[in-house]
């Protein structure tokens, strides 16, 4: 019926007008922009080639995703895992190649074995050369599939506490693993619970009853000739989770397992055989791994769904109309209402932010990395801090950010056809895992205190900490509205914000340890306020990178001007949403925040204008949105309809009828 | 392995220490808090019997519903639904009686045919004598299931624009009924993807071509003999959604449909057999219909999520222990720490103010009702306005703690066995369905600009907003910190801030307006300070009647002692995570909100230790959490370990094994 061109309003495959004339009127240009966020024209040509490449090859298809039990996604996922390495042979992709970044995006995460990469960098960090040689390509051939065993039921963020042990037998030079308690057994890893043929185990070390602590062990799991689990192993899938339903995450219990001596990872530690433990180099390079993989993962996990988020919603609320803005005219795009502007707007202005200040962490990373290969680990701390701080607040913005923009599209948003729900409940693991947030951001805190007191004490400290030593009273010079676009400004309060917040819970910390409460009790008191502070300087970073990132950009095609606007939304917005901060000390007084909040509602009508090519420009093609309201043509409800009958619950005549209906309802007349 | 109760820790069924030794230490007794929260001992017992009644019935089992898919939720809720009415006649309750409200919250949601109870509501309320005679009967006994069509794929919120027409034809006297375009389907109402036979239709009605508005047709749309669909029907599922999988909310579209002309619900208006178009008495009362179905939803869909997710993240941070608070000690229990402390108990302190400010509705309720079956219907448009503010207002609080509950669990609450993701994803819903909250807000908000203005000119007010004439600048007077525990103190500074967000906006708009700006523009350039206007006197509402809960309770038993703590939270709580707007024009001086985050922050070390007592005295039974991690008895690993068993990726070898991994795989040797 709805197929006539007449009744769909519009025929399939023409773009909704609402939508096209938005594209008419774009200030700059969106290919240019692109190219700008890509980091060059190269990187675009190569990342269309690979999304193009996997797209177009049924084998990874997503079309029926948001229909499948959470068998049938870890089978696709699996058959994608093992597609992909054929299909990486063929396009003659490598691993250390310019596509592979954009492999994984293209994919859009549902593809299995992630954990085997994780297992293979662990053995690479961590193994000797002899371990490493032996190893290392028996994974990469897929003769093994790998697994990384670190968190517990009882223990995920401290280490520390892990309750598997591994004790050695000098008589037959092994290590004796367990899982002494229920607490102890392993849970959550991925592709553990089904597909692991070995993992890297860690456990607390014991030699002749003494314990030297967590170590990691490589275990076999599972059977290489029939997948049977091996002796003394019990492992299985955790069950059903809110998103990550491809992923076999498991549960392991060790019960004397016995593994030989060579399979404890010993670059930096050894057992020999007579039990002597020996302890060699640094370990600190460890704990770069980790901190890089936090800042590896914003891109692809954290940033990606905020923009496809803004995406969907903001190419939705340009086709949505409802109500009218005036009598007599005909109903308004949603777009157009001020409360539908607040929220996308500044979420659109964000993804950009975190945007640029990936790229920044990106460049820290690279240097530091330079650094610590010529042994100057100097830089360390400030990486850790860094990728703790900007992970957390990323990953809870970006998580908060999808979800205003599910909302923003009323009841079609909660329908899993929109994308949304699944980029929510996705994204929002991104706050736990690899750290939990608020742990994260009082490592962070940790780092600015030990900061701030050296630069108060007149000592060096790593430059994007050097602001703490700039600590001055005074009041915000702006007098009007305008004065509120100049970046000068807006970074300057920033600024003082970030220093206050820290220079007065270092205060209280310090009055209460003066007072006599013990340093440990003391610092749990501070640690609301020192969330706070940890994440007042991110944001001061973020704000400060983007302006700085604004200046660089050529002049060209309109798209300083526009980034320009972004800049402005995203520092006024935050200090809008955040006006007690500023407030507190009158450094920003009432008056201010007026003019703060009225240039901050015009900048909403500035890019509004702009809004749809400032999410084309991100480039997604309508398979990766996998979203019936965010496609590039608009075409909202033909979509909405035509995927609902691809449902399995319009498949057949439900059973339940014959069951529960029929014997209610049935009736000699078919019409009452 | 794990039975071994040596290796469990503790044997199940047994309460685990570390939840024990917190009840041991409450401040009061919980049997009396749950009695006041039930409104009396009767209604505890009455509450008591039908859960119990509920629970022990195998057919209601929600065992292992985090397994199932959406065809099975769907089976499974027909099945409950029609069970439903054998266990009301086995038990005697009636739909009159006071069993009634507990029943739905005891079956946790998840049954079928709500909507069959909005079809008879609609046909009670706006049908005739006659139809009512007809329809409910038939619908009281199950002989025809009905469901509620309002929504279409293009229209939500603005009902005056919805498209499907009745055109009425006087050669043959009946209604021709169509969705002529595709954005007139109706999509979303629930029961009527696959259940229902019949429906109320809401149509634009159209006589000798002119439109009347939108009108309510009764329409069959399944056979009562086979359920086959009628002539020019074309109906099914929409999907799968982000919850509600047990729904089948549906699509329907109509093609020349012909029903009889007295199948228009005509209590109120009427086609005579001519085509004359008849109105009679008041259409108000329908709106009141609306309005009492957004309070009544609050309490089971709104507030009880909340309740149930403190009682998982509270009881689960009482049982988890991680990291050290003091080096040398064993590890701490989470709730031990600051962070933890400021995630939960704001939400419990709201959890408890919420359900105070629902009796407070209902109270108001109760007196409109009286008063307009007096035919006095001028309580109505304060009914309305608080009806939209606190549904909007508390959906979305209730929606931001569960999911701040969730996150508190870690990686725990991310399963779903935790309980956690399908109360968020449940009532994430709830911001949405009886009216989007923002423009709820806005309802509120243009009420609460009548009587401003009408109280500025001193004319007669709504008690509830008769403080909006008591404008007087000033300071707050409070000189430390202990002098924010008087709520004399707090409630008038939010009484303040309300006053002067309305004032100000109302200043903004009438300037907007004098200087040129057109009325319906005008009013759009200041939805945002709207909307927070709206907010901050809901929120001044919430806590004045916290107070003055506080002050009637019997100080017995040390309850009175216990909510005056929950009360100050609560209200400093909400002055501290809104400084700005406190701040904002020196109401409160930055050194008074260092005194108000002082004394925050020392309340949330007093109510941690009644923090188990006080979701204890929610009175959940571990069947309605359904949780493994806030069962009564804390034995959280156990049974996260138990239910994982069950799970249907551990019930066989997956296939994936067979045609994936074993040609990659499979070796000679089955170890490396």
């Amino acid at each position: 019926y709805f197929r006539n061109p007449v009744h769909m309003g519009f025929g399939l495959g023409s773009v909704n007008p609402d939508l096209a004339s938005e594209r008419q009127t774009a200030s700059f240009s969106v290919e240019r922009l692109t190219t700008v966020l890509d980091g060059g024209a190269e990187h675009t040509r190569v990342r269309r080639a690979v999304v193009e490449a996997i797209e177009r090859d049924p084998v990874f298809s997503r079309e029926n995703q948001y229909f499948q039990t959470q068998n049938e996604r870890y089978e696709a996922a699996v058959r994608k895992a093992v597609h992909l390495q054929k299909k990486m042979h063929e396009m003659g992709w490598r691993e250390d190649g310019p596509e592979f970044i954009y492999i994984y995006r293209a994919l859009a995460g549902d593809v299995a074995f992630l954990l085997h990469r994780v297992f293979m960098r662990s053995i690479s960090v961590l193994g000797s050369d002899e371990q490493v040689a032996k190893w290392i390509p028996l994974a990469t051939k897929h003769q093994l599939i790998g697994s990384y065993a670190q968190t517990e039921l009882g223990h995920g963020t401290y280490l520390q506490g892990l309750e598997t042990t591994a004790v050695f037998d000098t008589t037959t030079q092994e290590f004796i693993l367990n899982t002494p308690k229920i607490s102890a057994m392993k849970w959550w890893p991925g592709d553990m619970g089904r597909s692991a043929t070995h993992t890297v185990v860690f456990a607390q070390l014991y030699v002749h009853g003494k314990c030297y602590g967590v170590h990691p062990f490589i275990v076999q799991i599972r059977s290489l000739r029939d997948h049977s689990l091996c002796p003394g192993i019990t492992a299985g899938d955790i069950g059903p989770k809110m998103n990550f339903e491809h992923i076999d995450n498991g549960y392991l219990m060790l019960q004397n397992v016995r593994i030989p001596r060579e399979n404890m990872l010993n670059k930096f530690c050894e057992v020999q055989p007579d039990g002597t433990y020996v302890r060699r180099g640094s370990q600190k390079i460890n704990y770069f791994t980790m901190t890089t993989l936090r800042v590896s993962l914003l891109s692809d996990e954290v940033i990606l769904p905020l923009m496809k988020a803004c995406t969907i919603a903001i190419r939705y609320s340009a086709v949505r109309r409802q109500s009218k803005l005036n009598p007599g005219e005909e109903e308004a795009k949603i777009l157009d209402y001020q409360t539908q502007q607040e929220k996308l707007l500044p979420q659109l202005a964000a993804a950009y932010a975190f945007h640029f200040i990936n790229n920044y962490l990106h460049k820290l990373f690279d240097r530091g990395y330079k650094e610590i290969q010529e042994r100057n680990f100097s830089s360390l701390p400030e990486l850790h801090a860094s990728s703790s701080g900007f992970k957390a607040m990323l990953s809870q913005y970006c998580t908060a950010g999808v979800e205003i923009c599910l909302r923003a599209c009323g009841g079609h948003g909660y329908s899993l056809l929109s994308g949304l729900p699944s980029l929510y409940t996705k994204i929002l693991a991104s706050c736990i895992y690899e750290g939990e947030n608020t742990i994260l951001l009082l490592q962070t805190a940790r780092f600015l205190i030990k900061c701030f007191a050296a630069a108060s004490a007149g000592q060096p400290v790593p430059q994007s900490v050097t602001y703490l030593a700039a600590v001055k009273p005074g009041k915000c010079p702006a007098k009007n509205k305008l004065d509120f676009l100049n970046p000068d400004i807006y970074v300057e309060a920033y600024q003082h914000t970030a220093i206050r917040l820290l220079s007065s819970t270092a205060a209280k910390l310090q009055d209460l340890i003066q007072s006599g409460v013990k340093k440990h009790e003391a610092w749990n008191q501070c640690t609301v306020q020192l969330v706070q502070a940890a994440k007042a300087h991110c944001h001061y970073i973020t704000v400060k990178n983007f302006v700085e990132t604004v200046e660089k950009l050529e002049n060209k095609a309109g798209i300083q001007k526009i980034m320009k606007h972004l800049c402005d939304l995203y520092a006024l917005h935050g200090i809008f949403s955040n006006a007690g901060l500023f407030l507190h000390d009158g450094y920003i007084s009432g008056a201010q925040m007026d003019m703060i909040t009225a240039s901050y509602l015009d900048l909403l009508g500035v890019i509004r204008k702009d809004a749809v090519p400032l999410v084309d420009a991100f480039d997604f093609t309508d398979k990766s949105l996998n979203s019936a309201l965010g496609s590039y043509d608009g075409n909202v409800y033909q979509r909405l309809y035509e995927w609902a009958q691809k449902s399995p619950t319009n498949q057949q005549v439900h059973p339940a009828y014959e069951k529960y209906l029929r014997p209610l309802l049935h009736n000699k007349l078919s019409k009452l």
